[in-house]
């Protein structure tokens, strides 16, 4: 039998939903929070509690925050309503979104600064995964913040990467995995293309390069969307500006040169600024395919 | 059983000798040409036949054509001692360089000319495969010439992908896969030493990032090197200012843009003028590793 906690995820859009359906069903009282109020009511009559966070906040284990980035994640935590004056000593923050690590460790100092714990743990493997309690963390955080975060890690990971014993190297791992998993759909999105002019159709591209030296884990899960023209956003080409971004952000301060970053962004720049913002992000293949003349399946 | 042919493999490298291992294991009789004596010398000792490749020419029922690029491939076949004009009608030529769509058609075109068959067959998968006869083999041509070429790929392939009835198909598909390979490679580099300035250490690089969406079939067989510090050139630096190149050449035609490749291509080049072009392909994380200030494993 799982210890009932007391548990809230702020943010409730792809990631986030599902995560609070998988703390949900592991038999937590699961708040749901978000600025859109048909989210929120959704999650309640799924079995989420209800209350306003100011007024639970007290009583709270845990509080997931699943939000976009750190602007955000700081406005939950600290801003004018924010929920960390208001939890109650050892509660535990669990921070999801895609970070610098510096500013994971100064969220970990101002919470240390209050009596709570906090666990630098951003997330992978899309909303898919979050519903099924099958993320893959990246944490880090003291000892005492893991053993908080242990139920909310039990009901929504697959796999948590222990990383170390303070905040940061959790978001450095993330930033790192981002930068190639943005470069790597970009990369695909290029040589998809790139074998359109030679021939190559989208079928066999998927057929054969995904069992070559040239796959990888985005080829294999993104090029399909292409193949089948269905650019439903599964994570949208609008999260890689952001994340790339803090990449870039994150090695100018360290005065460290990324070409394939730079490239990558610009691609999806280009997709977002050409009005593919909300699409599957493996729509920068649109991008290649209109400077090139091509015709993507689906396309008329 | 299998039938006994007489099988010359032309130009005995890191990927042409396992090849001929693969074809003399398989009960052909073998020959090994190869511009360096050594290689041959070495080969027959292991058992491949002797004698000169004009002499022998007219009994061959295939010629594995395993050099660097087009020029080297036309020179082999056209050349001044080309083997084209010797070999019977009917043999098979089965060409494995990577090269252009169009100059993979433009020697079928001319081995038909002479009553021979073509078989457009560029390799994939490492000198490991290869002493293997694991090797994936991208292949289009007649179906004379893959009936032709059938014990040849019997004794090296572990995969054939039968792309098409003429040549050209393979070519393109190999083209593809290069630009992701020589993409990823670059992008692991890039990653690992990014993830360097960040506090994450190689070792928990390849421990995490191959386990996460980041992850490709390259970042797992290369950066292991970058880990153990061990550049023994398993598919040399050098290898990639050339396939990006051609990669680039053919995308040009085209009128392709390839932001990712030609940002990759810089980062090769860097390391082949720096003094790196013979070491492995991982090496190119050094020009990352110099340009940052960081030191990498095996690194004094």
């Amino acid at each position: 039998m799982v210890e009932k906690k007391s548990i809230a995820v702020i943010g409730l859009g792809s990631m986030g939903y599902g995560i609070a359906q998988s703390v949900l069903r592991a038999g937590h009282t699961t708040y749901g929070f978000d600025i859109n109020p048909d989210a929120v009511a959704r999650f309640q009559a799924e079995g989420g509690a209800a209350g306003a966070l100011s007024d639970v906040a007290g009583r709270l284990d845990a509080v997931m925050v699943v939000v976009l980035n750190a602007a955000q994640t700081e406005a939950v935590l600290f801003g004018a309503d924010g929920v960390v004056p208001r939890l109650k000593p050892g509660a535990v923050v669990i921070s999801c979104a895609t970070v610098a690590p510096d500013f994971a460790r100064a969220m970990e100092a101002a919470c240390e600064e209050k009596g709570l714990n906090y666990l630098d743990a951003p997330i992978s493997g899309g909303s898919k995964k979050a519903a099924e309690g099958a993320l893959s963390i990246m944490a880090s955080g003291t000892p005492d913040a893991f053993a908080a975060a242990q139920p909310v890690l039990d009901a929504t990971a697959g796999t948590v990467f222990e990383l170390g014993d303070s905040a940061g190297a959790g978001s450095a791992m993330k930033a790192v995995n981002q930068l190639l998993a943005g470069v790597h759909i970009a990369a695909m999105a290029e040589a998809l293309t790139f074998g359109m002019t030679q021939g190559v159709t989208p079928e066999k591209f998927v057929e054969v390069i995904s069992k070559c030296a040239g796959t990888s884990w985005m080829l294999e899960n993104r090029a399909p969307h292409i193949v089948d023209g269905d650019y439903t956003p599964h994570s949208s080409v609008d999260i890689w500006p952001k994340d790339l971004g803090i990449v870039l952000d994150i090695a100018k301060s360290a005065k460290f040169g990324a070409p394939l970053t730079a490239a990558a962004l610009q691609q999806f720049l280009a997709a977002s600024g050409s009005g593919l913002g909300r699409e599957d992000d493996a729509a920068v293949a649109k991008v290649y395919a209109r400077n090139a003349g091509l015709t993507l399946p689906g396309e008329s």
